[in-house]
């Protein structure tokens, strides 16, 4: 039998719905037992001549002293040396242990990818085709079209996060009506564009409505922005933790996080993909992951997982990342003040980056004439909205921000 | 006209070779006017409330001290923040004055990529699928096959680099035979595995050949392992160079290349694809793996590519390369001595990091042996070889893995 057949029939006895969902793509990937495996079995060889790095002969590095001079107190072999397919072998066991932290479902070890959008990416090309209907959150992030519609060619379904100006407790159940064969919904909380994360009771509904499904589906948490929520109320933690352990038979879920907003290290590329599996189901959806990422990016960076490695044993980086959480907390509070002082009504956000401001007429044409005077923010034409990412606007600019936004639309 | 249908139909005019190699994927792609472009027409503005990234609110970073710390002469922006689509814009820039002084054909701004193989990646999502004939070296990189046949689903022909224990000079005429509508070619010199660069004599025929296809090709230079060349009198710079001002109508010449070997950051993921192309067929082209990339990881590592812009910017990096180089070239000829002491006799060699010694029997079975009496090899089965990587071997232990190696075969 073909490796991948072998994967897949591991996956039809122990996780149907994962082997339902599969994409074209999906079916046929594996892992081949190339370099990379050799490698993996001569890691403890006396002698080994297998991989193509240029090292001291006994795996130490020999890095360019020009690269090397701007690091310290961290190894240049971790920094420079390739990693492991799937990534940083210590990081994803440290990510994993920063996971059961909130739950206890089953759960494969964290596969470390190039930020969450190669995340996105590579879980579009195992579960998404022509054959399957995608629901995507509206708003929503404009990348997810681009991922799963533009590139994995899916049909692409917008379910609405609001209606009538409140989080929408039927939206999922309506949307995964459209599922004709398989499907893949993607939620997004704190979310982006919205800054939106609903109170438990406004997301039950929600998982009821996926627990119901009927059709097989992959259900994907987008956490990018997880930690920053800045009310009281609100779900304190993924909803892939209350799905993990959901019918296998109709759904898997997967979580995708990392390092990129919840570390602040945007430039560094490092996300996860967690899997709600386990035993045999778990390690067959880990080798098709892996086959994939080696056809798309081999492996990641080395250097920013051993950094994101770094900081996650670090003894204060509860501390640290509290200073990061407060100074966007400022911001956030700032915003809805001189939103409140300006008379502008938001659609309701408490969380994460972001705020959507609804705006009479061409939101396009909005940004045009803000930008010409020196304000900056993003237009969501399609919901008639702007979006202002107060993460990255000064405290002391938020008055003027929203000044200038009010002006436009109050005339 | 959509976005796609324009950057198609500007290619159809000024670079048809490309514009009839797109695989069905590569022409519906196209760079979405997101939240990246509209960030981009906001660089400049004084209020910026574009971008997702939590800074000062001036641009500047609030990265973890945990990450911060171990970083040192380089700035933390360029670092930690988002690097534009397409990779750090001086450093693309300062890689291109690299290529221009190997060659002055036509040529794009070098776009940066996660490594080597999310170049070759996203050429292939750009130009194969099930239509098109992708030619790849024998022996060659085990990975071409799972990025062009297993992940994009092209059909898949294996030209012989050798023929009689000699470079075959008549390979690329006959597989271009095999190319029915369209095809991709991949040249590799220095090559993985067989660490053989041609002289300028034993290529011409290829080049000739290329430059007669009827059909319409993609050529793709995988220059990994470029300058790693020990031996005078073999070609001094990439096959690209020759066939990058080639007939548009019927070729498009692509380099791949990077500082994964060059520089020897493995773990950096750094890599480049760089076009034949120039003026509007090279803006769509740039627009188009844009629009790939932002579909697969967005943007890759800021702080590999501020690293690796460093290493440019250095005074010394030649003599700090050469160290490199010098370390491999010892090592290369310690293992000629070797095999030539124990009348081994390999595939010519003379450059790159790996020698190809044919083996009797079974390679696989061959490579277990090795590696139960601490020797790691690869064994590469469909060519009655084993590839022994001498870049990553001491100089003072090849006398042992050469000994063992003609223990096994030799009885």
């Amino acid at each position: 039998m073909h490796p991948s057949e072998t994967l897949n029939k591991t996956l039809e006895d122990h996780l149907p719905a994962a082997a339902a969902c599969l994409s074209k793509l999906g079916r046929r990937m594996f892992f081949p037992m190339g370099i990379p495996a050799q490698a993996g079995e001569a890691r403890s060889a006396k002698v080994n001549a297998t991989i193509g790095q240029l090292t001291d002969g006994h795996g130490g590095a020999v890095a360019l002293p020009a690269i090397a001079d701007h690091l310290r107190d961290i190894s240049i072999e971790s920094t420079t040396l390739y990693s492991p397919q799937g990534g940083n072998t210590d990081l994803r066991a440290a990510w994993g242990k920063h996971l059961q932290k909130q739950g206890s479902g089953p759960m494969t070890s964290p596969f470390c990818t190039v930020g969450l959008t190669h995340g996105l990416s590579l879980l579009a090309d195992l579960f998404a085709d022509e054959d399957t209907d995608v629901l995507l959150p509206s708003p929503g992030w404009g990348n997810y079209g681009h991922i799963f519609g533009v590139r994995a060619g899916a049909r692409l379904h917008h379910y609405p996060v609001f209606r009538d100006g409140k989080f929408d407790t039927d939206a999922i159940h309506q949307a995964l009506a459209q599922v004709k064969t398989k499907g893949v919904l993607v939620l997004n909380f704190p979310g982006n564009p919205t800054g939106y994360t609903p109170t438990p009771a406004e997301l039950a509904p929600w998982l009821d409505a996926i627990r119901e499904t009927k059709k097989p589906i992959v259900v994907i948490a987008d956490d990018a922005y997880a930690g920053f929520v800045y009310e009281p109320g609100h779900i304190s933690r993924s909803p892939f933790h209350e799905l993990a352990d959901a019918d296998p038979e109709r759904i898997l879920a997967v979580k995708v996080d990392g390092a990129t907003k919840e570390f602040c290290f945007f430039g560094g590329r490092v996300g996860f993909v967690t899997f709600g599996a386990r035993g045999p189901a778990g390690d067959a959806l880990d080798t098709k992951i892996k086959g994939m990422a080696r056809a798309t990016v081999s492996t990641g960076p080395s250097i920013s997982q051993a950094l994101v490695l770094s900081a996650l044993n670090s003894e204060d980086l509860a501390e640290q990342q509290q200073v990061q959480l407060e100074l966007s907390e400022r911001r956030y509070r700032t915003l809805k003040r001189c939103l409140a002082e300006h008379q502008l009504s938001a659609i309701p956000f408490n969380s994460g980056f972001f705020a959507l401001i609804p705006v009479p007429g061409d939101a396009e044409a909005l940004r045009q004439r803000l930008l010409a005077k020196g304000v900056g923010i993003v237009a969501f034409p399609e919901h008639g909205a702007i979006r202002v990412a107060f993460s990255s606007t000064a405290d002391e600019d938020m008055p003027e921000l929203v000044r200038a936004i009010a002006a436009e639309i109050q005339g």
